[in-house]
């Protein structure tokens, strides 16, 4: 018997927090009070303008595709983001609606990635990024990341490892799991030094709006010639919708365009015109008290699990995560995590969700939970390091 | 300067009918009255029930992320549609809600084909689903079919072209373009033939509800070893929802539910949600309706399409289209629907979107506009054959 199952597959890394899930729905099946820490995704429902917006669209029962790259008001809508948030004027045909960041990733690599070639990402970074090369057939040249570079791939990564094979490099900023920015001006320098190699640059920008005590920058700041993923479902509070974009470069969008109508069609059409209220300026507003919050929650984190012993050497500015090393305590994060669950019923994520570097001493720790359950976490956590 | 745009790109076959689509526009934009037989989507809205289910999910502003595989309740109601509707008894963790049966393609085949690998579906067919074989690097080998199997890939053709490379084959009934079925002891003799050469069998039942003066079987009728795709788009009037499923056989579930996980993380929430009133007593009353209407509208076509001289050798019995040869007017059906919009101001896909056997010869029509309309299109299309 021939085996049937895609080779690809072992290839695709699990999610080893799946089964610290499973576990904690079980606990919870048994009426245990699981703080969940490992979730990304905000806890504040979609805005109520946003809500309104899609309401209304469906109510007309007329929800018809809509042209493969998005509804053009709505590319008009996110260009116009571009030139008041940021300063950039992107051509509109650059603009693709997307079904989340997901669609995003796969159709920029999809239009230039080819089988056996290699990308160049952080360790850690999230890892479904790596597994849409897998996909295609590519292959991910991960590159140890520490403090000294806020965790980012920087220029001189990139010259070091690009090779023949290698088709670009791609950048997450804020990046999950670490939170960490990368500096503008090694992002500038990061994008140059892909272009001088004849590269295709990545930046997945889906934390963009969330970022605390500075301002995150565009890799479009820096040069059109960038792939650009980003998305509605963090800053704006719509995962469940499974709206993004992607921006490309020109000699790109034709192609996106072939690749959009061919592998998804469209995105949802009422989550679509749900996001043109995305921009409206009392959904902005809420969304700015939203971040404060978020704010406030990364302060106490960051405080808690540096008196607690976790070590943290850059402070994160962005998403909803602080990625703590805890070698204080265990050799083994993953086990840390399973023993801290099934003994204080807090889920957090393991380290090795993100790669191989340093892993076994990293936990992910996600603020999408109020202060007042972080509190509480707090207190078992403290009990369990100091019992463990 | 290396050429950066991936080589799949050249493989991915264009839409013809996205020429023809542009100047519809340009001829609505200066006044004409466009009459639209060109597209695949349902002329009708929403079921209301479909509508207030998503509205009512909205409302809580509770728009999260789904399991990967889709709401529990989802799968759950979908397997008692195959017991009820099909008398088949389907494992609810063998269905998997995706992102519309575009999610579905593109699970089935990235969790087994590997590149390189080749799959046999029928010329004429619909091009998305090669081009998402393209996509993972495998191939894809059409195989001419005509009349005398009804369009359609029999287990003669699957034996008569399976080599070493073949990893399964593909087929669609109803069939787009031809609206043609299969008959059951073909589908069984099909599923057998792949059985037997240890590969895949991918069944596309996208329009599966849209059937006339007959019955669809599902290939699940006759062995658990298969995919199967399907969709909420047609039948049920939710093209836009972006919503359908896929089921996949018992050794495919775990990995179909890690690529999931990776490559869409959930199918939209509120879609979901509003896909459970699918089923509802009402709704399917109301659909039972519309698809009488389409066949009220197939047998006016049909019969119009043969009285002006096109030939139609089978009698389609399902979807919402009629691939008609037009042969006895032109050798170049492409430019035939060019001039006939240009001329008459009626869209029309030329048959070279569904491949090259006779292609030149065929002229896919659309019944998804009203047979009032579609009265007026066949007086236009009387004049210009007769004034060709």
């Amino acid at each position: 018997m021939r085996k049937r199952l895609a080779e690809r597959n072992s290839e695709i890394s699990s999610f080893y927090v799946m089964e610290l899930l499973r576990r904690a729905k079980q606990l919870e099946a048994q009426g245990k009070d699981v703080i969940h820490m490992e979730v990304g995704e905000p806890d504040f429902p979609t805005p109520p303008a946003i809500v309104a917006a899609g309401i209304k669209h469906i109510q007309t029962g007329e929800v018809k595709y809509t042209p493969a790259a998005g509804l053009p008001e709505l590319r008009n809508r996110i260009a116009a983001f571009y030139r008041g948030h940021y300063g950039v004027t992107i051509d509109q045909q650059r603009i693709f609606v997307t079904p989340g960041a997901s669609g995003a990733f796969l159709l920029a690599l999809g239009v230039s990635l080819n089988p056996n070639e290699e990308l160049l990402m952080a360790d850690p970074c999230y890892p479904c990024n790596s597994n849409f090369v897998t996909l295609l057939g590519g292959r991910t040249k991960t590159i140890a990341v520490d403090a000294s570079t806020r965790y980012q791939l920087t220029a001189k990564h990139i010259n070091k490892h690009w090779t023949q094979k290698t088709k670009g490099a791609l950048i997450a900023s804020p990046s999950n799991p670490t939170g960490t920015l990368i500096r503008p001006e090694d992002l500038k320098q990061a994008i140059q030094a892909v272009d001088s190699l004849g590269g295709c640059f990545y930046s997945d920008e889906i934390y963009h709006g969330l970022v605390y005590d500075t301002h995150a920058t565009t890799a479009l700041a820096f040069s059109d010639d960038v792939f650009v993923i980003n998305s509605f479902s963090k800053y704006f509070g719509m995962t469940g919708w499974r709206v993004g974009w992607l921006i490309v470069p020109d000699e790109f969008i034709q192609a996106t365009e072939k690749l959009a109508q061919n592998i998804y069609i469209a995105t949802s059409t009422h989550s679509q015109y749900a996001a043109l209220a995305a921009f409206d300026e009392n959904t902005l507003v809420e969304l700015e008290n939203r971040r404060a919050e978020f704010a406030a929650r990364r302060n106490f984190l960051y405080d808690n699990l540096l008196r607690l012993g976790f070590e943290i050497p850059v402070k994160p500015e962005g998403a909803f995560y602080i990625y703590a090393n805890c070698k204080k305590f265990t050799d083994d994060s993953c086990q840390f995590a399973l023993d801290f669950l099934e003994a204080e019923a807090v889920a957090i994520t393991p380290g090795k969700d993100f790669g191989s570097y340093e892993a076994h001493h990293m936990l992910r720790f996600a603020y999408t939970t109020s202060i007042a359950n972080m509190a509480i976490a707090m207190q078992r956590l403290n009990r369990f390091i100091n019992q463990g």
